[in-house]
Formats: structure tokens, sequence, C-alpha cells
């Protein structure tokens, strides 16, 4: 089943390349499609302290996508891991998903901190971070998932 | 910008009807498209307590997405907020998100606890649930997203 998406605005940062790492404290401005919307699209979202941002990984276009198993970041010291298993960019559909910090909002640009996308990233969707979503126990992730993250 | 997803499975549960509440203890199982995905794609997804499940509000199709602010659930006791204010399925892209518990994972079927969607929903993506992408510090909400969650 195909389905077709249209972004709701754009990334606007000045970090224009997608390497992996040191992404912490990057600010970053998300600018609505004001085609579409107006500053009520983003009304009382900075009544959340954070806002999980969906995006396209529209560099990622080239690559054939990982459809199965691999070494996270081609490190065989961590072990393989399917696909679903990894967050990398290069994978079937192409969304990427970071929770961000709600920095302010100013009419229809969102200024968040935290988010790994390089300038021009189509942005999906737009989610406030509700404590009741949130995992309901200790969450339990293997050692590479740890030392991946380590330098993020 | 147009883009184009294809679903990676679907949603297999008895739950057929989008009703708004009592969630939290469906099972659900999700089968990949087999003719894309061997059990390669889910390996090692075990070993994450948590995935974030990303799906598609099929049955949304033939509302016109609200792009405004609207009040949660019509409940005129709470605030207006906008569209990226909300979680609801009535929105832009039609995007659903949740964070669920991995119960099992048998060849190309994962099998979560938690997830809100109805049978046939396609499924955009899984991610496992890294905790070093959780919210950095104690996250704020506003009182009537603690309102609302209390009976999901």
């Amino acid at each position: 089943m195909n389905i077709t998406l249209t972004s709701i605005g754009h990334v606007r940062t000045i970090r224009a390349d997608p390497t992996d790492d040191n992404w912490d404290n990057e600010t970053t401005r998300i600018d609505l499609d004001t085609t579409r919307f107006t500053a009520d699209a983003l009304l009382s979202l900075d009544s959340f302290s954070q806002v999980e941002v969906l995006y396209w990984f529209h560099h990622a276009e080239a690559a054939i996508s990982a459809l199965g198993a691999h070494h996270p970041r081609d490190n065989t010291a961590w072990p393989l891991a399917g696909i679903f298993a990894q967050r990398g960019k290069n994978r079937p559909n192409r969304i990427g998903l970071t929770i961000c910090k709600v920095l302010k909002v100013e009419c229809t640009t969102l200024h968040v901190e935290g988010l790994d996308a390089i300038d021009s990233t189509p942005v999906l969707d737009l989610k406030p971070w509700m404590i009741g979503f949130a995992p309901r126990e200790n969450a339990r992730e293997p050692q590479w998932a740890k030392e991946l993250l380590s330098g993020y």
C-alpha cells in the first residue's frame, strides 16, 4: 500500500552535514508551511517541555534502504541487528524521530533543542510529549545501544 | 513536497473499533510484509524492552485533517490547543506513534502490548526505544494532558 504524505514544514539550522554525533546541543528552527498553517497550529505547544519531531531523511534518497540485519554503524564489535532493531537513517520509509526540548513558539516557527536533522529536512509531524505515553517500566536495551549513544 | 511511503506490514488484532480509551492492555501482532522482509529485519529487537511503532491512521481518511486549534476531544472544559499540541488521529499526514512493550519476536511477526491501533492498520516503521533518546529532564505538560490520558 502506497501512502502519500506532504511535509508540514522544514528544518532550518546551520548544520548541513549528516554526521553521526554531537547533536545534543543543536538549536534548530522548524518553519511550518505558511501556505497551509497559521500560528493556531502551534497554539499551546509551549505548555509542553518536549516535542516529538517526525521528519524525513531526504538525503538518504540515493541509498538502497537496508532491509535486513547488519552491524550498527558497520561496527563489527557490535552484534548484528535487524533494521527495525536500529534507528539509523538508511531504513524503509526513512522516517526520523527525535524527542526535542521545546524552547519557544513564535507564530508559525518552533524553536527546539536536540534535533538531529540537517538544514532543509522536511518535517512530517510534531507531537507533544505526554508523560502518560512514556514507557511504564524501566527500559532494557543491549550494551551496544548504550555505547552507540555515548557520543551522540 | 510529496513523499511516498510504503507500509512495512500491518497490525493484526481483534480490536476493529477506533474508540479512544482503554488501550493499555491490548496485545497486538504486527506482521511484516513477507514479500520484502525476512526474519533478519527483526533480529535483536527483543533485546529491547520497548519499541516505537509508527503507523498510519487509515480510517481517518475521509475526515479533513484539522489544521488549526481546537479543544482536545472537543471537550470545552479543556483549553484550545493547536493540532501540533495534540496527538489525535485527525491530523496532517495522519501518522500515529506509540511506545509499546516488546512481548516476542517470531520470525517476521512482532508481538507487542499497548498499541492503540485497530486491525489492518498499515505500519510505517519500528524503532527500538533507546534510553539515551528519552527526555533528559523531567517533562512538563498541561493539566488537560494528564486528564486526557487518565482513562487511556
